[in-house]
């Protein structure tokens, strides 16, 4: 029987797929599970985008360019214009999905050996896309005790090598819901000018941002224009990750032709997610109006009621709908594999993410967690009991 | 600013490309073109899949499984039966389209520097496919004299060294339209199962054969069963290319966690497409029999109009919607580039596939074209005459 490849070996498995078996055995057993542990929205996807899909009248599901619909990159040129993101259209190309994108950029700039660092907690499947290019990725400590702010720009420096090609942030960040700060952008500049790096900006939960402050894109810094790769995706901000339509945007030509290889080889992508993506850019703005509406309240509803609970912390998140919180136990892997596997309340029990498998330092994030809300106020003050009583009940309780 | 990778600077550009800049010069000269380059069949897609695309009643557009739906590789499971190719659910991983599913599998099963051997010419995304997983491609030329046949095993032997670790076959095949034979087939099972080799099988043409031979996949092929990937989509049997819905097949545990790892990495595959594509394995047995028909047709017409044109040879394909023509010309890249830039009958003029883009050795194909006979009858009889005044003042020819 022939081997498969070693990086297919190196390649973590998702932290939360291990806990998947558990809770199908747990729901086997009539228990119901309050899913912390997801990025699924549950907001409905715009009535425009929903209506453009019914509307569709194509007798042959055809081909699309490989770099997206023209009309769609028109279009998005126009949403980026409001958050003062100056593009023209050939500067975007669709891609299937955000995770294509991190996936094509990492093929695209990094060779085998070469490293991008990441501030850590980070959505874990980088790491799955960087193994793909067989790039490295080297992390910084962002702390929970400093609300997961940027590390210090020394850290970043202390790693840097020969080898170093970028480096990788995602603003608002997932999974600790941070968002970084004009000073810390800017030193991110500063340090990408400085090395000649490329400087890969995950910016999908823009339009989750709960403070005043200001979104700062890698796409406003000035001088690195050319060493800029943002990831983008409506998955998020229109509640339609199913449809699977994201972005890479460059204004650096070699890259893009670069990604356009890349693009044609895998032909197009989605063709209705398309449709769907450039009807939806037309909703009112009473949906996002109701969409951040609702995830303050959840925010509010769901850090309050942590914070409230003994021995539990966590910071305020500004952006995205996740926050990273410590808990009092010996070890989330374990914790959150109890909660599904030993432990109910009144028939009802919280799936959660174990911050361990947002670390790539095995011995941080032991006593963190990522919590996702994206339930409804009731079902998230609910979870909150459950995790409460959780916690009084686990053997592993420090 | 920073550079690109080797990689993408070795990833070749796809040959059609080139060309698609001095189409856009004739279009806009007012010339028309027969578009005889590409594989976007013009058959509507069933009316199965277009009416469960009008009758999504969805409200969020979330992820599907990372494997895409059980319920889709249930009724996959029924559709492998017809072919005698006996699978379970487990044994299907959806994939974004056939483009994916070859991506994942070179992924997970080469390491850098990993050789795969593959009868030339070939489809040309399968190097960009194998760049991405830093395989190296071996080819074996099989010729227009032989009609395209299997190459002779031993010329595969003679390739074999301790970095081979697969076979990679197209069938029926793009470009040639060549269909194995069952003794073919075996000496294929005979090869891998001596040297323990991965059989990458490449199979989405099976519903276009037009001769009475038998279909024999590489998932018929006794004793290598944990040895095959089979590549599928319903890109092509369904018309429906920019739903980007394909399949890996194995029954090789290893392989599938494997490639599972991966699909967890990028999510999910689209929504909208499996739906689409799970309606469209409804279509009435008329679908399939009008298509047939409809290409048996066009085959005929085109191959016998080849081959009424002096100096023109075109094998007679039994598969798939391409020939593989030899012209009389010096260099297909030039001849093909001199149709769109140079040459027009009555306001009209070709757009054909040079086939050198299809052959990794620099020398062969020379002479060569890639047609596809997706256009209807008469357009293509049209396309024949063209091709023949195109011959006759071509200056190139030889």
């Amino acid at each position: 029987m022939p081997k498969i490849s070693q990086r297919a070996e190196l390649m973590p498995s998702s932290p939360i797929r291990k806990l998947v078996p558990l809770a199908d055995a747990a729901k086997s057993r009539g228990v119901k599970i309050y899913h912390l542990n997801i990025g699924q929205p549950d907001l409905p996807t715009p009535q425009e985008g929903l209506d453009a899909l019914k509307n569709i009248d194509l007798k042959v599901l055809e081909y699309s360019p490989s770099d997206g619909f023209l009309s769609l990159r028109e279009k998005l040129v126009g949403y980026y214009d409001q958050y003062q993101i100056k593009l023209s259209p050939d500067d975007i190309i669709i891609t299937t999905g955000g995770s294509e994108a991190v996936l094509f950029a990492f093929m695209s700039c990094l060779n085998p050996g070469d490293e991008i660092i990441v501030p850590e907690p980070a959505y874990a499947n980088y790491m799955a896309f960087a193994i793909s290019a067989g790039a490295v990725i080297r992390t910084v400590p962002a702390t929970i005790e400093d609300g997961f702010a940027l590390p210090k720009i020394e850290q970043f420096e202390a790693l840097i090598n020969e080898r170093t090609r970028g480096i990788l942030i995602c603003n608002p960040n997932n999974p600790t819901g941070y968002l970084y700060t004009r000073k810390e952008m800017n030193r991110i500049r500063d340090l990408v000018k400085k090395h000649d790096l490329f400087l890969f900006s995950d910016e999908v939960y823009r339009e989750f941002i709960y403070t005043g402050s200001p979104y700062i894109s890698a796409c406003h810094l000035e001088g690195i224009e050319q060493n800029v790769v943002l990831i983008d995706s409506v998955s998020k901000r229109y509640s339609e990750c199913g449809i699977r339509i994201g972005a890479l945007i460059t204004k650096n030509r070699e890259v893009r032709n670069a990604v356009m290889k890349l693009c044609q080889a895998r032909l197009s992508p989605p063709l209705i997610g398309q449709i769907i993506a450039e009807a939806s850019i037309d909703a009112p703005r009473e949906y996002s109006i109701h969409t951040y509406e609702e995830y303050i309240e959840r925010r509010n509803c769901l850090i309050d009621g942590l914070n409230k609970i003994p021995g539990v912390y966590s910071p305020i998140p500004m952006g995205a709908f996740y926050t990273v919180a410590r808990l009092p136990i010996d070890d989330s892997d374990k914790f959150c594999a109890w909660c599904l596997s030993d432990f109910e309340y009144e028939g009802e029990t919280i799936m959660l993410a174990p911050a361990k498998g947002f670390y790539l330092e095995t011995d941080r994030g032991q006593d963190e967690v990522r919590i996702a809300y994206v339930l409804n106020k009731e079902d998230l003050q609910r979870a909150l009991l459950i995790l409460g009583k959780a916690l009084e009940a686990y053997p592993g309780r420090v």
